[in-house]
């Protein structure tokens, strides 16, 4: 692990860190927060899964965590969201595909399945280098994101149950395998057969019988992308009779910006830590 | 008036706006955040005046006012720190002259003096706007800025403590005229006589019979520019004996960033409502 910066911050530290992935075949970085409570003791872990065109800075710089961060002594991890460098195929002139759009998926297809490993770069590798250097409780771990990244926060939720013990989401894409924004996307990173995409769909995934016990999500009226990609409502239709509980707040006049999120994080990380322990 | 951008945020309105600025004969930018009380009742304005490099965009970004001024109901104005434009004169290789680096005063030496006039765009015209155009009580206005902008904080506060009810500043420079970084730039802003340059500087001022009640101050102990640009005790000596109240909190492990300024500033915004009422 390579310390890129690190200072202090609301009486904790912020740094911002790499690490050479071998899933994704280059350096990737990443954000961690430690609160004071660290110092002393193992303290629980949220994940934040940042939106399309976002890299781990952009929650890190706007996202407003650290100070409730700080207060209920939780580590916040906040990862990249594709593989980075010259060598990594991408589409430049597409924001919705290639770096800075990996929507939390292994790739299958060429040339985008040697580079775009971003299940395995999160779920593997980075956990196991947080375990190792910072003082994370492994047994204590949250996910949330936003947008693409809340896509990516309910799919690791709905796989990985024992792992995480609570899942938020600001504005996610709750079913990218039928959204405009996101299909083009899964196809080209997955392939044409639409049945490897239902794991990467967290309304099919449950369709299929994924479970976990509860999601708690803001979206705000005012975000330009809720009718077209976004559509919690067909969260709320699987959810339905299936025992998962979903507390879905729509709030009036906010948009998908960090304006939006910053204003409910604090909400989101007292979620957490109430079920973090 | 032009507006930029704007959006919902705790509850108020995070806003981005310009103007044609007569002053700096360009386009200048600025923000305003507006909390929910300003729809009801005139609210206390702040003002926060950026460091070196700064744009209005990055105590906007990084700053972490927004929830604390929303709970005080206060309103904060964010200038940019220069004029900007292809046709503004700069030094584009030196962070500290030309743009980004207006230091907050009007230049009188050519040819910075046809654009660089920060001190009238701060305390004339952009007031004019923001009492216009927001519901901003002019009669309670309070002034805050971080390292070259605390100077502009503290030197406006020292030469209009009838406009200003309370000044705070992170990290600010205090002694402008005797520092390596900011000394060359007020030679070529304002010529050789080093007698044009004491009513920008806070200790100069204090010296010529400046007074203004108290300044609020922190400062971090491991910010790497504390020995050599900014030195707060030279504040304190000039102050002693004035009546000048100087709470100075130097602030453990700290350094010159964002990290540091949004970690104390829940305190600074108390502490400006606290005197504006």
């Amino acid at each position: 692990m390579k310390i890129i910066s690190e200072a202090k911050a609301h009486g904790g530290r912020q740094g911002v860190y790499s690490m050479e992935s071998e899933a994704c075949g280059c350096d990737m970085s990443f954000a961690v927060f430690q609160p004071i409570q660290a110092k002393e003791q193992l303290c629980p872990v949220v994940w934040f899964l940042s939106g399309l065109t976002c890299t781990h800075a952009n929650v890190m710089d706007k996202g407003e965590y650290r100070k409730m961060a700080a207060e209920l002594g939780l580590i916040i991890v906040c990862p990249d969201t594709s593989p980075r460098g010259d060598h990594v195929p991408d589409e430049p002139d597409n924001w919705q595909f290639g770096k800075g759009a990996g929507f939390y998926l292994d790739a299958t297809e060429p040339p985008w399945s040697k580079h775009y490993r971003m299940e395995t770069h999160i779920l593997e590798e980075l956990p196991k280098l947080i375990a190792g250097h910072f003082a994370a409780d492994m047994e204590r771990q949250g996910i949330m994101g936003h947008s693409m990244g809340g896509h990516g926060a309910l799919t690791f939720a709905l796989k990985y149950p024992d792992r995480f013990r609570s899942c938020s989401a600001f504005a996610p894409i709750v079913q990218p395998s039928g959204a405009d924004w996101s299909k083009p996307a899964l196809e080209k990173y997955l392939g044409e057969d639409v049945a490897a995409w239902r794991r990467y769909d967290a309304t099919q995934l449950i369709a299929d019988g994924a479970r976990f016990p509860e999601f708690f999500i803001d979206q705000g009226t005012a975000d330009g992308f809720l009718e077209d990609g976004l559509r919690p409502w067909l969260l709320k239709e699987a959810c339905r009779g299936t025992g998962i509980g979903l507390t879905l707040r729509m709030q009036e006049g906010y948009d998908h910006s960090y304006n939006f999120i910053s204003t409910f994080m604090d909400d989101h990380l007292a979620w957490h830590a109430e079920r973090l322990g």
